[in-house]
C-alpha cells in the first residue's frame, strides 16, 4: 500500500475521527439476507462543514435529490444510509420517504430535517419498504457508539464481497488529524460516479468552500476515474463531514492544507481502487494510463474507450495480451489517432511501436498478463496530455451475475415488502 | 421475412445479379481450419458504377485505405477477399500487400489495380501471410463462375456460425433487376460499420453519385443501427458494383428508382439483422425503439446508451425484465432526460410509466422476454424525434469466446505465416 512521509495509514472506518458515533441495524430490506445490517447513521457530535458529489445521471435517486437539496441549503451532521432498495424511480412517494427518514432523525438527534442526508442503493424501481425502516429509525439513533463505525461498512454493501473501509492520520501543529471513510459499490461503476456510497468522516476543521473544492478534485481524480461495467448508476454519493474536533483548523496556502488534501485524495483513491479489486466476478485489476494525447479530454476519451471495451476486457480475463483490440479501441474512441504512432506497453513490455507488433515474445508478454495487477500504457505520440484510469476485466461469471434480479424483485413484491 | 409488393427475396447471393461471377479457395490463412475457404474474388464481367462505405475507426486497416482510395479515383470491376488476417496494424508493409492483392488480381483480369478492391477480415496485427496467397491468386482468377457466389460467403466468414446471402428480384419496365449480397460479421460490432464486410451486386444501371448517395443512406439505417458488442472494428467495408447488366438504367425522382431503392435497403437491412442474430454467442435479437425525443441526435444517443448497457443486457440473457436497469442507462445517456416523463415497454407491454413502475405483472413481462426476439420501446415524452436501433444480450458464453485469441495468434505466429 502506498504511503506518504504526509500521513500513514491506520485501522478503521468513519469513526477513526473524534467526534463521529455510528449504529446500524438489520431490518430484512436486504431480502432474503434477512440477518443482514442494511441500515445505518453516521452522526456528529459537533457541527460539521460538509460536501458531497453526486451522480450525474439524468435519473437521480430520490435520496440524491433530498440529499443534495440539503446540502446546497446547509451542513449536515447526520447521514442514513441503506442497501437494498435504492429508492430510485420511485416518483414523488419516493422523495417523501426518504424526507421521512430525515425527518424522523432529525426529530431524534434535535437536529433540523436539512442537516440529515440520505443514501440508498440496491434495485431500481421498487417502493422504498418504509414499513420496515421507520419503525426502526429511533433505535437507530440511539445506542450510537465510536465502536460502531465497522457496522456502517457492513450495511451499506450489496454485491461488494468485503467491507470497504480507508482511514489515515496526520500530525498538525502537534495534533492529530484523522480522516476515517466506507465505501461500497462493485457494479453498475462507470467513471463520473458510481452505483457508489463513500461516507468520509474528518475531525478537521475546513472551511465550506474549502472542503467543497478539495472533494471535488479528489473526486475527479479517484471515483471519476474507475470504471468496471460502464454502467453509471442512479445513486452515487460521496459525502464528507468536517467537524474540527481534532482543533485543527486546516487552510489552503498552508503546509497543514497540503498534508491534510493529500490525506483526503488519498483516502479517496484508495477507495475507488477497493472499488475496482471488488468489482462484480472481476479478475483482474488494470490501470490504463494513456499519454501523448493532444488535449486532456482526448487522452480521457482514448483512456475510457480502452477501458470500456468488452473486447478487451474479456482479453483480459482471459490473460491474452491482445495489443490488437486495445489499439482498435483507441482508433475509434472518437480523438485524433495517428496509427503509426501508437505506442503500447503491456506491464512494462512494449508490445505496440508505430501501430506495429514488436519483437518481444508474445509468451513474455502473456506471462505478464496472468498477474492480477498490470499497467495499460498508451502513448499517441500527438502532444503532452495525459490520464489514467483503473478499471477490470470482464468474465464469463460477471455476465451470469448480474443475468437476473427478477427472483430477488419479484420476491420483494411478493412479500408486501413494497407496499 | 417482411417483403414488399415491390420486389421479392429469392435465393443466392453475389452473383443473383447477372454479369457477376465469383470463385473462392483454401489457402490455410484461417489456421487452423486448413481446410477452409478463405479467399475469395467477386468480378463484374461488365463495366460497373461503385459505392463504398467504410470504418470511420481512426485504425484503418492496409485494405481499407487501399479500397478507398481506388473508389475515390474511380469504380472497381473485381473484389478480392480473405478471412483469418484482418490486414490492420501492418504498416507501410500492409499496404504494400494489399496492393500487390490488386494489381496481381488486375493483371490476370485485363484491368488496372485501381479496378480492384481488397477486403480483408480476422485478426488484427499479424502480418499478411503472403507466401500463402499471392501464388493462389492468379488460380483464383481463373475458374470464375456465376454458380460460385455462395462460395465468397463462404470464405469471409470468421466466428459467423452461417453464411449470410440475401438477393432479390424486381421487375422494372418489363425487365426483370436482381441484387444480390454475401456479408461476414458477428463480434466486434457497434453502429457505424462493425468488423463486417458486405458485398452487394446488381445489374441496375445507376449513376455513380446516385449510388454512393442510396448506399450511404441505406448503411445509415442498417449496419449503422447495430450493435453487438459495442466494439468497432477497422475493417468495416460495404461495397456495392452496379453493371447494369439488366437493361435497367434506374435514376432517382422515377417509380423505378423508389423501387429499386426500396429492395437495396432492404438488403442491407436484412443483412444487418443477420449480423445482429448470428452475433457471437448471443441468444437474444432485440429491437430498442426510442422516441418523444427532442432530437433526432438525443434519441440516438439514448437507444445506443441502453442497446450498449453491459447490465441492460446482461439482463435479457436471463429473461429478465429488468426496466430499472433500462431506464438507469436512458439516464446517462448524457441527453435531456425527464425522469418523471420516462415511458418504457417491454415487448408491447407497459413496464414503467411516468418514470415508476406499473401494474402489470412482473411474471407476464418475465415471459415475454423469455422469447429470441422483442422490442423495447422508450418513449422519452419530450418531442417527436425516434431512432431505432437492434441489438443482442451479452452472454456469459460471449465473453468465454473472445478470452483469448493469444492461442490462435501465436500459433500463426510459430508457423511462419506471418511473413
Amino acid at each position: 500500500m502506498p504511503t506518504s512521509s504526509l500521513f500513514r495509514p491506520i485501522d478503521g472506518g468513519v469513526t477513526v475521527a473524534r467526534g463521529f458515533v455510528a449504529n446500524a441495524l438489520s431490518c430484512g430490506i436486504k431480502k432474503p439476507e434477512a440477518t443482514r445490517l442494511d441500515l445505518a447513521l453516521v452522526y456528529s457530535e459537533l457541527p460539521t462543514t460538509s460536501a458531497g458529489t453526486f451522480t450525474t445521471n439524468r435519473v437521480r435517486a430520490a435520496c440524491v435529490r433530498v440529499s443534495q437539496n440539503h446540502l446546497r441549503r446547509g451542513n449536515v451532521r447526520a447521514i442514513v444510509a441503506n442497501s437494498g432498495n435504492a429508492n430510485a424511480c420511485t416518483g414523488a412517494a419516493g422523495v417523501a420517504v426518504a424526507r421521512k427518514e430525515c425527518t424522523i432523525v432529525a426529530k431524534e438527534l434535535g437536529l433540523r430535517a436539512g442537516e440529515v442526508a440520505v443514501c440508498s442503493t440496491g434495485v431500481i424501481g421498487l417502493p422504498m419498504p418504509m414499513m420496515r425502516i421507520e419503525p426502526r429509525l429511533p433505535e437507530l439513533c440511539r445506542n450510537l457508539s465510536a465502536a460502531k463505525g465497522h457496522d456502517v461498512a457492513s450495511a451499506i454493501i450489496t454485491s461488494d464481497t468485503r467491507e470497504k473501509e480507508v482511514a489515515v492520520e496526520l500530525e498538525l501543529g502537534g495534533k492529530t488529524v484523522r480522516i476515517g471513510s466506507c465505501c461500497k459499490g462493485a457494479g453498475m461503476i462507470s467513471p463520473c460516479m458510481a452505483t457508489m456510497i463513500c461516507l468520509i468522516c474528518t475531525d478537521a476543521a475546513v472551511a465550506r468552500p474549502d472542503l467543497e473544492r478539495t472533494v471535488r478534485e479528489g473526486v475527479e481524480h479517484s471515483f471519476n476515474r474507475i470504471t468496471i461495467d460502464g454502467d453509471m448508476s442512479t445513486n452515487d454519493t460521496c459525502l464528507v463531514m468536517a467537524n474540527g474536533a481534532s482543533g485543527v483548523t486546516v487552510t489552503p496556502g498552508t503546509p497543514e492544507w497540503t498534508a491534510f488534501t493529500a490525506a483526503l485524495h488519498y483516502v479517496m483513491l484508495e477507495q475507488a481502487k477497493h472499488i475496482v479489486r471488488d468489482g462484480e466476478r472481476v479478475t483482474k485489476f488494470v490501470t490504463v494510463r494513456v499519454s501523448g494525447a493532444p488535449t486532456a479530454a482526448e487522452a480521457k476519451r482514448v483512456a475510457e474507450g480502452v477501458a470500456k471495451s468488452n473486447l478487451v476486457k474479456s482479453s483480459w480475463n482471459g490473460g491474452d495480451p491482445n495489443w490488437g483490440r486495445i489499439i482498435h479501441a483507441v482508433g475509434y474512441a472518437g480523438t485524433r489517432v495517428r496509427e503509426e504512432k501508437v505506442d503500447i506497453d503491456i506491464a512494462g513490455l512494449p508490445a505496440c511501436r508505430g501501430g506495429m507488433q514488436t519483437t518481444t515474445k508474445s509468451d513474455d508478454l502473456r506471462e505478464r498478463v496472468q498477474a492480477p495487477e498490470f499497467d495499460i500504457a498508451i502513448n499517441l505520440n500527438l502532444g503532452s496530455s495525459e490520464y489514467v484510469i483503473y478499471t477490470t476485466d470482464l468474465s464469463p461469471e460477471y455476465v451470469d451475475f448480474n443475468r437476473s434480479e427478477y427472483a430477488y424483485w419479484n420476491q420483494a413484491k411478493q412479500d408486501g415488502l413494497t407496499h
